[in-house]
């Protein structure tokens, strides 16, 4: 891990890395708040998945996330959304390929070397921060439009590794939606039943999720019809699956709106992640 | 003003203005926060000026200011930093021309004709969002780096529209500084006598402020040479200038230093503008 620049930033440190990922054979950059609390020993971990043509950067510079994570002791990282690099296969739709890699394991031609977005979240880049940064394994997830599929999929695969998760408008059910069916189609191929592994929608019905789950979602959003919150709120329903699921009056797809609800999403983890392994969680209707 | 884009934000609105600006000769785009308590009345309204290189949406997207305002019932201006379009002058340098205009009003060729945003904040956006948009006559300025510059010679050469200043990171002393230097002689003149009406540390220590200021400079500044806090710093010692000067340790230019106070400067700002004239200060100095 190297570092390519770092800034204080309330309190705490704010620090963009660069390391080689095996699972993507590609040079990877992501970001990491640590905040002041890390200085005096390791704190839990919140990940942020970003969405459809962000980097490391995007939810780093306008999500508003570090001041709320100063407050409660919370490090947060924030990845990469593809592999990136001159041999690493591109599409020219911004919805595909570099930018928009959906967080899967690619096993078709010409995506499968470089995408392994899926695999690099829950090996490379856990291991590397484990290893290397003040954190504990007490760790939560979270993440907007595409990345907020990222974090259910990857949440709802892995319950041992992450005791909270949350999202932001996320893409709920990929595999009945135009943000989904055309890119698992060419990182998976036409075989349908290889997508349900990334729908978040289908994971949660047949696993539910071992503690509670916060969603918010804008009203004004202008790609709602392609997020299918619909699915989601279905089955949580249907399992009696604990869950707040916020319709936001009002706000759209944009970082105002993340930005509007990430003091509640850090909150919400630092709940569960500096206490008991499943929260109770606090009123948060209104 | 036409409007080109708006988010729901905190609670607020956050709105992109296109509009036509006499004294600039060209069309303008500028973004404006309304808090909440806007939709029940007039609120006072803190202009922020950005630096070098940006335009209305840097801190419109990173700085963090809206979450502050919409607890304090401020509204916020964004203005640009320049003119812009195919016939504005512009230079190679970064530094100068397009989003380098200093915020003076140029007499030299080419700048003359487009470059005169003193004039367009002062008299041209000033006299729109008056007429147009539910703001009190009670109005704050503050800036960071070339903003912060223009933000203490607008607020110290305009003592009667501006009722509280703060800044972060100012070009202090431009005069004495390769960056002010290059640009007051580029877009004033080889006169330096012209040149004091656009030195904040001149402009203090000539007039004065009928309040106190606020001001924060990172000490890990990577540009701290060329912005000169301690020309200010000698003016307010020198005159007994109310004012609360922090060095802010480790903290650099970037906006995650800008952020990281955003709260104390909206803060600031709004006990100043809600209450009387001339706001005792709190206890800032920790």
């Amino acid at each position: 891990m190297k570092i390519a620049s770092q800034s204080k930033c309330f309190g705490g440190e704010m620090t963009v890395f660069r390391h080689q990922s095996d699972s993507c054979e590609a040079e990877m950059s992501f970001s990491v708040y640590l905040p002041p609390q890390a200085q005096s020993g390791p704190v839990p971990l919140l990940w942020f998945l970003s969405g459809l043509t962000c980097n490391h950067e995007n939810a780093m510079t306008k999500g508003g996330f570090q001041q709320h994570a100063a407050r409660d002791g919370i490090a947060l990282i924030f990845p990469d959304t593809s592999p990136r690099g001159e041999d690493v296969a591109d599409d020219e739709a911004y919805d595909l390929g570099v930018g928009a890699s959906f967080y899967v394991n690619a096993t078709q031609e010409p995506w499968k070397r470089h995408f392994q977005m899926y695999d690099y979240i829950v090996k490379d880049l856990r291991a590397a921060v484990q290893a290397e940064l003040p954190v504990t394994d007490r760790h939560g997830i979270t993440g907007h439009s595409m990345g907020g599929h990222g974090a259910l999929v990857i949440a709802l695969r892995n319950p041992d590794l992450f005791q909270s998760v949350s999202v932001f408008a996320p893409i709920a059910n990929p595999t009945q939606s135009d943000w989904g069916r055309k890119q698992l189609s060419a990182y998976l191929g036409e075989d349908e039943s290889d997508w349900a592994d990334y729908d978040a929608s289908i994971l949660l019905d047949e696993r539910g999720w071992h503690s509670d789950i916060l969603i918010d979602q804008g009203t004004s959003d202008q790609f709602i019809e392609l997020l299918r919150p619909q699915a989601l709120s279905a089955v949580i329903a249907r399992r009696r699956q604990p869950a707040v699921m916020r319709l936001q009056a009002r706000y759209d797809h944009s970082y105002f709106f993340v930005s509007s609800f990430a003091a509640d999403h850090v909150a919400w983890h630092a709940a569960r992640l500096n206490g008991a392994a499943n929260g109770e969680h606090e009123n948060m209707g209104a």
